[in-house]
């Protein structure tokens, strides 16, 4: 049995009413109702989650990095060569990429895996690389499908079995992570065709290109989303997506399936999150968007996932960076139903009623 | 010579060639350039204060939390009864609120300090309380002075005392906290005077007025604003500020006499610093914003002291929460100057020029 699809069937829906618990312990915390804004929310979701008020804290967390390359480089859509992928992936392992020292710094694991990286790889085997290239590299979705139904297939695999990994090794809160030049174009033509959004609306500059190479960008992505009108989300994905997405599709349904908290990073995690949702609904109730890119998608794809941000810091670097930097914000936010004194047990008044 | 003089004539302002040899770094960094957004504005701040590039990781951290009660509150400006201010200090003194699990999480010790608590402390001597009292509560500002000018210098020099002791004691961040029924009504007054803005616009629900107390709040303010027009900031301060907000001045401008960062909290300490900011502008530099608070005026202050907020959650809690909530942010803004590989180091190609 592939481990997406048993990681699809073990999904369940999130407990309502251990949100609800923490809705009313949070009332009774020695605050004013409310004042801690959208850190009760995220409270709250990480009870649902754990099915437990007040929640385990989210540690220790992972981060996996996913590596695949694009075919759609062809069309000029980034100035940045393909190379980058498999030096990027070099260069986390050898430890000095931002995802590295960000997570570090917020004390979480980073795996790094081949799922697609097109060019040769230059890491030694010590360097926990996870080598599990399913393809070197997606066809050119510009002119036929970025890989065949299969391939995705595999790549789904690949997500689902790394999030099974990493919880079983202890993980209790998986990071999403990715590397691919090129990847904000699949990206944008799957929150398009996911969302039923315009491509002009969700296709952006990227890492930073000009405004030629974006007018070019549009047109590829608009074409893309117009191939695959009316197609299913396993089609969709195959035929617009890459193969670090779909491996973030499955590795969004494994962290559900085994019911800890998911935090995406930017476009491409919620990219994968929407294709995730699309095809086991009930994962959404896992997720938290680390932050809100400045890439245009990944705001359209949170509004249709229901997900506030919690940064908002104009990062458009990918990597696993923006959920690494919002990991302290959800342990805090368990951290403040477990630990904090009730108006009961601290002896303070409450407000006047009326 | 009075602690806080001493701390005003030390400050400098902050070091421009080390900013823009972050700014130069960042570009270097294995990353496209300005993709981690707002974080590499912050980590040029921390340059600029420290005066080299990698900054030092701000860290120890230290929060003091300043409390002190509030005449206005025979006004009817808050549903909370004033006995809270001294309950809460006892649960801060006890590790039970929200700033201490905060504080805890982020690595930064909690300096409880009483400079203007009204009723009685239950604190042990044991519980770390700095017993500074100044006066036992403000007047009530909405018929006369809040307090003198001499008092309202003694608790200047109690703030600029408690931040040269945290940075003797090791401490190379300071967090802004604060405690005190009724005082976003003083720090709407301050900002309003301070900004120039209505006082309509910068007075807001606290931690949860109706509309009637709303109305109430906005006519004590901007009866406030208008005695002060024109006025001195001291005496500014002096007349519709409070205990807690003059020593959370005081202990900006001993931060940035120390050369270290301040990190703000919340409206009061956004007030606070709008006074320091007057009385000693080289300390703006030494500035971050922690977070947006949820009530106006601490938008209005930030526009003023031309800061952006790391965070924005909806806080609206003061006692240091939000400071402790960006601390982390802050320490990955310096990691990543400190850590990250270059280009060249990580033979990592650069993007096609042209």
């Amino acid at each position: 049995m592939p481990a997406f699809d048993d990681a699809a069937r073990a999904v369940v829906d999130v407990d309502a009413a251990a949100s609800a618990s923490a809705a009313a312990r949070h009332d009774r915390l020695t605050k004013p109702p409310g004042s801690l804004g959208r850190l009760e929310a995220a409270g709250a979701r990480l009870c649902a989650i754990a099915g437990t008020c007040p929640p385990p804290v989210p540690e220790p967390a992972a981060v996996a990095v996913f590596a695949g390359d694009h075919g759609v480089l062809d069309e000029w859509v980034t100035p940045w060569p393909r190379e980058v992928t498999a030096q990027m992936v070099a260069n986390f392992c050898a430890g000095g990429a931002a995802v590295n020292v960000l997570a570090r710094h917020a004390g979480a694991s980073v795996t790094v895996v081949d799922v697609g990286v097109a060019t040769e790889l230059h890491v030694g085997e010590a360097r926990g690389l996870e080598r599990r290239n399913v393809r070197r590299g997606t066809g050119n979705l510009a002119v036929g499908p970025a890989m065949s139904a299969e391939e995705a297939a595999r790549a789904l695999d690949v997500g689902a079995e790394v999030a099974a990994s990493l919880v079983a090794g202890g993980a209790r809160c998986l990071l999403t992570g990715d590397m691919g030049i090129g990847n904000t174009t699949p990206s944008a033509a799957l929150v398009a065709t996911l969302t039923g959004r315009p491509a002009v609306e969700v296709t952006g500059r990227g890492t930073g290109i000009d405004d030629e190479r974006l007018a070019r960008k549009r047109a590829v992505v608009a074409a893309a989303v117009a191939r695959v009108q009316g197609a299913a989300p396993l089609e969709v994905l195959a035929s617009v997506g890459g193969l670090e997405i779909a491996a973030l599709a499955g590795y969004v349904v494994g962290g559900a399936a085994a019911r800890v908290p998911v935090v995406l990073d930017g476009v491409i995690a919620c990219a994968a999150a929407l294709v995730a949702d699309a095809l086991v609904p009930a994962c959404g109730g896992y997720l938290f968007a680390g932050h809100r890119s400045s890439e245009p998608g990944a705001s359209v794809a949170l509004d249709h996932l229901g997900l506030e941000p919690l940064l908002d810091l104009d990062l458009r670097l990918g990597e696993g960076t923006g959920a690494c930097l919002a990991l302290p914000l959800l342990q805090a936010a368990a951290k403040v139903l477990a630990e904090m004194a009730t108006f009961d047990s601290a002896g303070v008044s409450g407000r006047e009623v009326g």
